[in-house]
């Protein structure tokens, strides 16, 4: 009896329907693998995707047609390890690379696995997310924490490894101008990573004053906020007011917004690099010429693959980037459902749920 | 006299308005420096760019407010060489690239000189094309035909050269799934480079079904006439008649036109990569989100530059591209202004016009 | 009975210890994991490290000791397939890529899996090669044979997967020079790969004249025999004999001999690119000041990685590459040592083992 | 008379022979061309090659034949402006890169303009350096100083940009490992650049442990003095002191000794990556099996090329690098040959020539 309970014991955070959310008491996960190992999640944030789920049941062509866990910025504690696991045992603290790869499609051999065509992704249907007392991953996916590190500090790895993606996608490099745009978590957090991999200036861009002086205070060394003209416009008094020459040599979009993807192609200098980290709408009107002519890179960034994980933790624990500044607050497990309206509001950058305990 | 009158015999063709051309005997041009070579113009191409001056006076912010000499697909043979030049002497046979870089900016001594925020490039105002008598080249930038390449052939070198760039861009590596979209001449000569760049296979995508046959019987291994349906719907269809899998691995985009775009964004597989290399509307409706989540990376591609024309000229003196089987006709410099009106009403895939003799 | 008796039909040939080789009936083995298929072999080609374990019981600090089958060059038919295979069948004949990586550690996951850290290969201590009736791999390093290309090819896409993996090294692009040092089969197939990956021109270079001839005939442009004078003046005289102007855009070692790694630095332009495929002494007076001066990229090549394979089976498929030109002969399973013999006494370019039936 | 005097007025440091060095008043330079600017030379650092040219008349095949002025560290004074000059004026105090490019080669038109075959190198024979009053370059390779930084500084960039190259062919990023040998000027900066570029642990070699405690206070994280045993040993001791796992992301040997260059290729992990930037003996014994089978990539570095004193400007007016420290003392124009002295008996990290006034 006992026993059966115990195994019930994996208090869940689940999305139902639309606006419908609930907690269950799922079964306790168990190690699919030798390698995997078995976590208690300590702290997760909430991400602009688990709320898009929640408000609207679907991203793109995922569509949640059974109930699901939420979640998938996580960081924990390790409960229970396979027999083939060298690196981590119990009692280690960890920040959980949220998706498994096939490790077996080109894509996954080739160096991406990001791009995988079976990737297992948290709290994207049909795989539930991290929001629950328990959570299984392979040992490989398990970054163990330093001790200068804290468990929220380590739930904000997520976010930070989707920076330190779209910042790699953009081939930035010592002396390098960027300009970024969008001033939520993602794009803060693609400031301090582009300040970290050496850009010269890196001028935050957004619609909304207080995120910009909030930028300014974090990483940005400039900021600038648009007007109601047209990109080219736009993008020449950004240039002319940031210094920025014959236009900036990296773009990094984290809006998602139509105004920032053509002003970001009319703020290059020819030759200069674009990375969409931003979702947004399907379609969007382009500025293919001007992005032909100077020969610009565009790249997606999705998610985060090869080192990206690792990267995120040295960053934070050799001081270069401070993740703490970007948590708003932190809420009980209990209180979860209150977390997502606050996030949907704006009302908080970072909001971590704790537990459950 | 004699040589005052001698120095005027530069029987060239010029743009003096909006479809308003002439010939006018100008000035010899002199050797600017000890590494310049004089040649005499043997055959010119007539390309879009140039029919586009002769018809709107304009390509974008390039505006013709001076008579110009139109054209700059041109072979020549050396007549006058600088005291510095030491590959070339009197009587050589060469392909000219008609853009002469400052060599000092940081995109040209970064190994982008098509890029060059000084380029002085033939018929692109307020530089003088070459289709004239005689035309004066930096010597690196003639290109010394071998004795199994005729000058008509070396006329063809600088489209050529616009196909090889393009090719490079996109990455495209031996075994490579290819789709490229417009069967002009540049989209023919990208189709060539593809297959000779290793391609497994190349899909020509055009409206046009004569033009489809042409170069399935150039060098395309198969070929896709999209129907009028969605982007994602002719993707699909093309993906699956050509046997792609997981979608092309390249696409490239010859045409200009917005479908084109669209479709290849969507013929993508994750990771794979886009050229924009043919000139359409500045701006156009692009599937970002498509682009984002597959992580594209989408490039544009302008003119030609590091290494481009010399691997042209191998390409062909190698066996492996024909060029021979694109010109449609030659005509005599006299009857220029009839060629641009052939090319301009599609009457031919490229016509070369000879001389001045 | 004939169950248990079945399961330890699988004859293979077995290395004891030092020159002491035998055959052993041993058990059939079992799918690993629903992802992996059985197959029966049906060619194994004789590998210089294969013949390397049997002469001296160790490749440096992998040391035979406990008995262990050779042989790892192999093309075989799908017997039994694991519940997860989707792309194979029973009866589909298939080269097979002899090494499993283990996919979760930092270089699997980075794209380079052939360093991985815990690689299980094929007669390489302590795991067992493929000179048995069956080997069992997963579906993902199985390359299904095109009708087109017969088992015995199929064996030969081992060393043309090594020369397509160290021409990919190289960096070699269209319209390179290159240089080949040593003329075995690698050293042919690089050659092969080279003029396919669009080499301009390929110099075969070996002290063996009959070498040099069939390398002629089968895929180098030109060939030179090293005279005994000093590796800067061999260089010079070859540069000079090919017309390789200010040197050899590429060289490739698939000697592994001292003289040949000095020519090879000696024989490159300022810029150009070196690799180390053959295996040799481990230390040799190497021309360091040379390589450091013209900043040449010198890399090692090891084994074959990320999409190798399967371009060695599409340049032989799409008829680029022949390789039933290497295959001197073929010799029954029963007739294994006298094989190797040949291989050793240098008799043969390759010979291929059949069965066993 | 004024006039002819005043054209003399250009007080130089010259080479006459091996160990023969004279102080001579040269013609003032005239600018070559539009592009030119004049400059007062105010600080030259002194270089190893200086001293080697002053004592041996030689660096390999680059002899001193004719009188020849030393010194290639220079910061100046802008005192006169070619007519076409636009980023420069009067007065203007500049980091002066010593080397011209011929700017139309192969190499200079790809990006590599370092490796240019006919490159004019500041006292590299026959070109004179820049221990004189006057000095004329291209206002492209004049870099200008912010206002924060002083002209010694300036004279640091030389050296600056040399680990800046040698740090970039390393192709070092955000959180790799970096082992530098030798703790000479060159081998402090390429910690200090490492640092800047992201590395996450950067310890420095060298067997003199005074060097070793000036790199530790300067930019390494740690030391280490090799012990006189094998290679590999020293190798597997450096990497468990420094808990460097399976092995460094990058070695840099900027000693030019044989043993760090062994050490160097053990201390690296599989793909790991090596450069030489040291100059030694033309041949040493290279581990070259080593190298092959952990795949590493070896480079060499020359000089300096696109972007890389504009980086090391970059690095210093940002405050990551501080040259300063490096300066162990300045000594008048009169007193060159003393300063040439006490570097050549290593009684300084780096000395200045001021003027001459």
């Amino acid at each position: 009896m006992t026993t059966e309970t115990s195994t019930k014991e994996n208090n869940s955070f689940v999305l139902r329907g639309i606006k419908d959310v609930t907690f269950e008491e799922r079964p306790v996960p168990k190690l699919a693998g030798p390698h995997d190992v078995r976590l208690q999640v300590n702290y997760t944030g909430i991400c602009g995707s688990d709320v898009h789920y929640w408000q609207h049941g679907r991203i793109g062509h995922f569509v949640v047609k059974d109930p699901m866990v939420l979640g998938h910025e996580s960081a924990g504690t390790v409960v229970e390890v396979g027999e083939s696991v060298k690196s981590l045992k119990k009692g280690d603290r960890v920040a959980m690379e949220p998706g498994v790869p096939c490790r077996r499609c080109v894509r996954c051999k080739e160096g991406k696995y990001n791009l995988c065509f079976e990737m297992s992704f948290a709290a994207t249907p049909p795989y539930d997310g991290t929001l629950a007392k328990y959570y299984v991953l392979p040992e490989d996916l398990c970054y163990k924490l330093p001790e200068s590190l804290s468990l929220e500090e380590g739930a904000l790895m997520e976010p930070l490894a989707v920076a330190v993606h779209i910042t790699k996608q953009s081939g930035l490099k010592q002396s390098d101008t960027c300009v970024i745009f969008g001033a939520g978590p993602v794009g803060l957090l693609c400031c301090a990573v582009a300040k970290a991999f050496g850009a010269k200036k890196v001028v935050a861009v957004d619609i909304n004053r207080e995120r910009l002086d909030f930028a300014k205070s974090y990483a940005a060394d400039s900021t600038f906020e648009p007007s109601k003209v047209s990109a080219p416009e736009n993008a020449q008094r950004l240039i002319s007011e940031n210094a920025l020459g014959v236009g900036a040599d990296v773009a990094i979009d984290a809006s998602g917004a139509e105004p920032s993807v053509q002003t970001a192609v009319h703020v290059l200098r020819a030759g200069g690099s674009y990375v969409q980290g931003g979702m947004g709408r399907d379609e969007i009107t382009f500025p293919i010429m001007a992005a032909c002519t100077k020969e610009l890179t565009v790249k997606g960034s999705f998610r985060y693959g090869s080192g990206d994980y690792q990267t995120a933790v040295d960053l934070v624990s050799s001081g270069k980037i401070d993740v703490k500044k970007l948590i708003s607050r932190k809420v009980s497990f209990e209180d979860a459902e209150q977390a997502f309206e606050d996030v949907k509001a704006g009302k908080a950058i970072k909001v971590l749920i704790e537990g459950p305990k």
